[in-house]
């Protein structure tokens, strides 16, 4: 009987830094390290990129201490397809330098064979790949609140909003492998200009930027005095917002009130076709707790179909103070086995 | 070997009639029948109904002419619950009398046992019960167009606008059983009055009666003289609505045009989220076409997330001129199997 412990390989790959570390099962975390993702910003750069990672991800490995089976590796990245197991037209990566475009290379070519390519490092151990907000959904069933449930939904409040979604125990990757850009319903026809083209995303209103953006309409809709008229647009940000929120700032507070409004009605509407136990929030906006949290719920229920009144809970994810980007990437050799 | 034809029940519970068919697994229905509901509308009808309707499943039985061995009973109904096997508050069956609401009997309670008290007449013959939209999307997977397909919606455009959608090779039911109820997202907030108490609904505006108050809507904001104009609401039906497009009343027309619209915008957004490879469009308003697919794709499109531009077919249902009430309940049992 082998008893050696198994562990596997939790990467997050980000616009700036690419962390990993080797969890268990339970999700204890033996080592963490991290690599920049910024150095290697252009398309020739990838190859060079694969092998910085491979080599400081084996000397991790040589850093445990013990002897361990790794069995699998786990990894999370912007526009990475599950099924192809390939990042595909990342908007911060690995992009072509005007030369290259200039000689022809079209942007939509990008498709890097991520999954293969680190697999060359590490033969014989299966790799899986999805974006972040698929591998803290996994994460949070993994280890998480959502232990045991068959239906739920995640939401990834940073940045931009990212979302999973579990049915039957299974995730939805969609046909095409990229379901869940629950960020892009549209929540205001017409409204806000959204990064993907369109207008009036729920990414526009309900991310760190779009709370943002709420602030400076507020502070040409409402008339109190308020610190925030002292900021300009770059200089605000999604925490400072927080911080003058719980000092009662009225213009700060409605900032939430409005962000959770937006959010409680694309719930609701999403609740009728996909009925989950419950809802989990994660991310930067989340840790505005019940600032956030009760505007969601209540503007949810208000405008919820009778039939799932009262019945989904929403629940703040339990690895938000964890590391959850490592642990969701992790999750999903354990979710495969 | 056991070399006997299997067969399988399929029942339609519908409001005014239940009809019932004996099917084999490619959907071929070798004997029809059916017995009224509306004769049993009275909560107190509820047992006898039961009783006559297994009788009459007898005699069909009696009548095939040939031994088979029934393998189960699948059952399309209102306000049917998959996983406990009830049909929960029907709005237009088995209702109290008003004596019975005097005497405290409450609405809420009105909760049967259907699976449980048609088994009692057919032993050991497994019964599987869901909503008549979730019935015709398991027809449309096991019979129809959907066969093979992993991940895709069914819409069905009848009195409501049912929908089902198919995740992983599975329906999603939720984890209350009653998931799909895609009718019930809000296309125009504060908008059109719906059954379901709430305003703006996507079924006030894309059923047939939707289409309706749309025709009279547009009587109001277009000048056109138009036949229309002679009929009362009572009068107008969506099947003389498309009578008057095909023939170019300007009105009528555009009646499709909205109403494809509506629909469109609605899924463009749950694209986003579930990624289906196909959508289907069933029920009677789907008789009309292009003149109603058209602007459904249209508008899809126009308003697609570019990650799935063009990648998301739209199709008529397969089961269109088909027996499909049937079959999508027969087919409960073979999917189940």
């Amino acid at each position: 009987m082998n008893t050696m412990k198994k562990l596997v390989f939790g990467i997050d790959i980000g616009g700036t830094n690419t962390a990993f570390g080797l969890v268990d099962a339970k999700g204890e975390i033996f080592g963490e390290s991290a690599i920049s993702t910024k150095s290697y910003m252009k398309y020739d750069d990838y190859p060079r990129y694969i092998e910085d990672l491979a080599k400081a991800m084996k000397t991790l490995i040589d850093s445990v201490g013990f002897n361990f089976e790794l069995v699998g590796i786990g990894i999370g990245a912007p526009n990475a397809n599950y099924y192809q197991g390939t990042i595909e037209i990342p908007s911060n990566m690995w992009k072509y330098s005007d030369e290259q475009i200039a000689a022809g290379m079209r942007e939509e070519d990008r498709n890097f064979n991520f999954a293969e390519d680190l697999g060359k490092h590490f033969l014989n151990v299966p790799i899986y790949i999805t974006n972040d907000a698929n591998a803290a959904t996994i994460g949070e069933m993994v280890y998480g609140g959502a232990k045991g449930m068959k239906d739920f939904i995640m939401i990834t409040l940073g940045t931009g909003v990212g979302s999973g979604f579990v049915a039957n125990g299974e995730m939805i990757y969609g046909h095409d492998g990229f379901a869940g850009e629950f960020g892009h319903v549209i929540v205001e026809r017409g409204g806000r200009e959204c990064g993907c083209g369109r207008k009036g995303c729920l990414e526009a209103y309900a991310s760190a930027t779009g709370i943002k953006r709420t602030a400076f309409e507020l502070m040409a809709t409402m008339s109190d005095p308020s610190p925030l008229r002292e900021y300009t647009y770059d200089q605000l940000e999604s925490a400072i917002l927080y911080q003058y929120a719980v000092k009662g700032d009225p213009i700060a507070k409605e900032c939430f009130r409005v962000t959770g409004q937006k959010l409680g009605y694309a719930l609701a509407d999403i609740v009728t076709v996909t009925s989950p136990e419950a809802i989990f929030i994660f991310g930067g906006l989340a840790k505005a707790g019940d600032l956030i949290m009760n505007p969601i719920k209540w503007y949810m229920e208000e405008n919820m179909l009778i039939t799932f009144k009262n019945k989904v809970k929403v629940l703040p994810s339990e690895l938000q103070n964890k590391n959850a980007a490592i642990l969701g990437a992790s999750a999903l050799v354990w979710q495969a086995k």
